[in-house]
């Protein structure tokens, strides 16, 4: 299958144009195809679903180990549900898909397509819930999600189908084991962002203007980009009672009563793959984390008329040796070695094993890490254990790097001088804030940035606009 | 997550009724829950979502194999592209659903939802095919499809959403090229069907009056139903150059010459589900295959106060060992033994092991096949192994027992009395065949049965409809 590398123009700079840079990055490495169309709907490629099916399986191993269900539930959700819960519906009614019709004959009742599944879970959830022993139920699918976006779209960041959306749905006793759920579901995402993907983030709360509609509070994960701006990869939400209410979900108690019951839902798409390439990508392509690598170390034998046979024998032999324990590729095709360097380089393989002449007098291995460039030469016996130890130490490594990244973008300013003048820098200003939305819109107008989300708490600090005691550290910044 | 079992209504027999048999083991067993509110639409439950991710990953993993590689195409098509196939649209367009506006917008571009990927992918193929050297081109996905049915729906079967629809499409060189693909494509399913299923078919090439819109032609899985009707449970077309001159998919070959490229596509669907669920249930639930099922081995420790602690170490212990290479299940719920023995028992997990104080005072293991309910006794050391012939057994006797159930499912009619007695007896009557579609037409209507395909090639045989040469064995029942 032709992708676009073929055209193989130079790579744009990642610092010069970073949006430019990532629109090449993933049509080049063939993780989608933008020619489909259908404005903001994206063709995923075979690189693209290997890379999303490892972040899928290692997340929903995570989900399930949390007690969470897989399930699958319908497209389609009546109209009249979407309708159920007031605010919901004023949050997606711009950018809902209506089916009215099929074949040649008009829907009885006209269909929605899911722009998110609460309102074709819900209904459900009234139908399995009882009593308290049926608490909590947690449930969670990895479907595609539509939603007419009226602002550019932009490939894994902001499409009218979003695929690999895995949502989880919960429901509890009480606003306690709500609570609780909200912190597992922070915890889970926290460990694959930071120990899969290797990607630091902030969570923040989000202002009530801000919040997911239908929710109590939105909880937020935002990693910030090369271009300084915030990306929300991640959200967790504690919906209260208020679905519970809409859908009748109710509950006896040990007590006798009929209650309410207390809901959560979370989830995460495309974007955490959108911010590994992002952040961890530099002007020679991708850089992938070992953890999700489609391929984490790839062979490429040297060869040479003479020793031919030989090379390619012991490139066989090691390939062997190393399947067992890695996604390990032999790349034996008839083609000049600089092609297949730049070839594995731009997909941002972890690791080149290259066999020559030279390593195969000395009985040595010569590895290379995509991530520096650092060589390392280790004898042949060895190769196993060495390479483990070497993915772990390139995750870590990575992390570390993103981190320094992160923090260096984040100004913590001391007034709205020093904050305007950080996001002016494309970078995110960090400030003592009040907790009055009337001083959060003026420190958005004055700075010109967006109030992203709050989060820490703090003592003896004072907003940086009202100058009020400010229990809260904000995070203002551009955003997607 | 409560479904519908503890209505726990005695299962109907499944020879009284085989359709109420299916549609309560469905449910019961935690499979679908079927009370979602549109019509055709069924929620997947965590324990039907288990069984399709077990065969879809086996099903994925053969068809990665054949390199197809994996990718995801958007949900919504143009609705013009549908139309640019005369044959495909005729086919589809009775049964597509549109989608007119999102939010308060009335779109520009009327968007059908996929019926099947062919005018999704097409348009792409003709962007990524240039030279011989891009050929073969191999792809699949794993998605849902959405065909407005009008007759009667049933769960996994006909469905308004047919869900974990795997569709491979490819295209290549020459008309040889295809019809090898063909044969691979052929070769991949009744492997999957046989190996991992347990489910013999019979493969039909289809009348032309029912060949798949815009194929050259159709050859289909069928399996036969307890109810003695035919079910297709895959199919594999040749679509010859009829989508590629509607798409303009065309290649320079090795002479410098432009030609349209020749496809193939073939697909499957959650009847391979369904086709398990009916062939291998009995009048206690379930009998899964050991390669598919979710669980392969339950342990349920009899717990006597005596001995308590005691049983449950050791269980424990039986449980750690074998995890390690099988999926098993440790029950230790604070239950009725019955009960356990129970749900089990109708989810058909295949093999069953009880600890009591008698195993652990002999140092035995009573281990229980679901099949048969063969009861086997082995000393505890050599568990791990035993299990493994076990289960490898059971896949086999499974297979053996089907086979011999579907042999006699089909009578070797030689006029058309005894094909009308044969379908009469809710069997298949197979008989010689001219390739005449009036003699087809003839027998149909004399019989009262459905033309369902035809194979095999014969000599010396006569149509039973007008007496010429038969080349053909054709196969006449009721379908689904």
């Amino acid at each position: 299958m032709k992708d676009e590398k073929e055209k193989s123009y130079a790579l744009t700079e990642k610092k010069e144009n970073f949006s430019e840079w990532y629109n090449q990055i993933v049509r080049i490495t063939g993780i989608i195809d933008h020619r489909y169309p259908v404005k903001g709907c994206e063709v995923l490629m075979p690189f693209g679903i290997e890379l999303l099916d490892n972040i899928t399986e290692k997340l929903e191993k995570m989900l399930k180990d949390n007690g969470n269900k897989k399930v699958l539930f319908p497209l389609f959700i009546p109209e009249s549900f979407l309708r159920k819960e007031s605010e919901h519906i004023k949050g997606f009614e711009e950018e809902v898909y209506h089916v009215t019709h099929a074949g040649k004959n008009k829907l009885m009742e006209p269909l929605i397509i899911r722009p998110t599944s609460e309102t074709a879970m819900y209904p459900m959830f009234s139908l399995w819930i009882r009593s308290h022993k049926d608490l909590p139920l947690k449930i969670f699918q990895t479907v595609s999600v539509f939603r007419y976006e009226t602002k550019m779209t932009k490939p894994l960041v902001r499409m009218r189908e979003v695929m690999f959306f895995n949502e989880s749905h919960t429901a509890h006793k009480n606003w306690e084991d709500a609570e609780t759920e909200v912190k597992n579901a922070a915890k889970i995402y926290s460990d694959h962002f930071a120990n899969n993907l290797a990607i630091p983030f902030i969570i923040n709360k989000r202002p009530i203007t801000d919040t997911f509609p239908g929710a109590v509070y939105t909880k937020a994960f935002d990693a910030i980009m090369p271009d300084g701006k915030s990306m929300q990869i991640g959200t967790v939400h504690n919906l209260g009672d208020n679905f519970s209410k809409a859908f009748n979900i109710e509950y006896i108690d040990e007590n006798e009563e009929k209650k309410h019951v207390i809901q959560t839902c979370y989830g995460i798409s495309t974007r955490a793959l959108a911010a590994v390439i992002a952040i961890h990508g530099d002007d020679k392509g991708l850089v992938l984390p070992p953890q999700i690598a489609p391929v984490q170390i790839v062979i490429i034998p040297v060869i040479f008329q003479k020793e031919k046979n030989r090379i390619l024998h012991e490139s066989q032999s090691l390939y062997n040796k190393l399947k067992k324990n890695f996604r390990v590729h032999l790349d034996d095709r008839d083609q000049p070695i600089g092609s297949k360097f730049y070839d594995w380089e731009i997909k941002g393989i972890p690791l080149r094993i290259v066999i020559g002449p030279k390593e195969i007098e000395k009985n040595v291995i010569t590895i290379t890490r995509r991530l520096d460039n650092e060589k390392l030469t280790i004898d042949e016996k060895n190769v196993g254990k060495f390479i483990e130890n070497l993915l772990e130490n390139i995750q870590h490594d990575m992390l570390r790097k993103a981190q320094e990244y992160h923090k260096d973008k984040i100004i913590h300013a001391s007034d709205k001088g020093e904050a305007k003048q950080a996001v002016e820098e494309k970078k995110f200003a960090a400030v003592s804030w009040c907790e009055s939305m009337e001083c959060a819109e003026t420190i958005e107008k004055e700075i010109d940035a967006s109030f992203i989300g709050y989060n820490s708490k703090q003592q003896d600090a004072k907003c940086i606009n009202c100058k009020k005691a400010a229990e809260h550290i904000a995070y203002l910044g551009r955003k997607y």
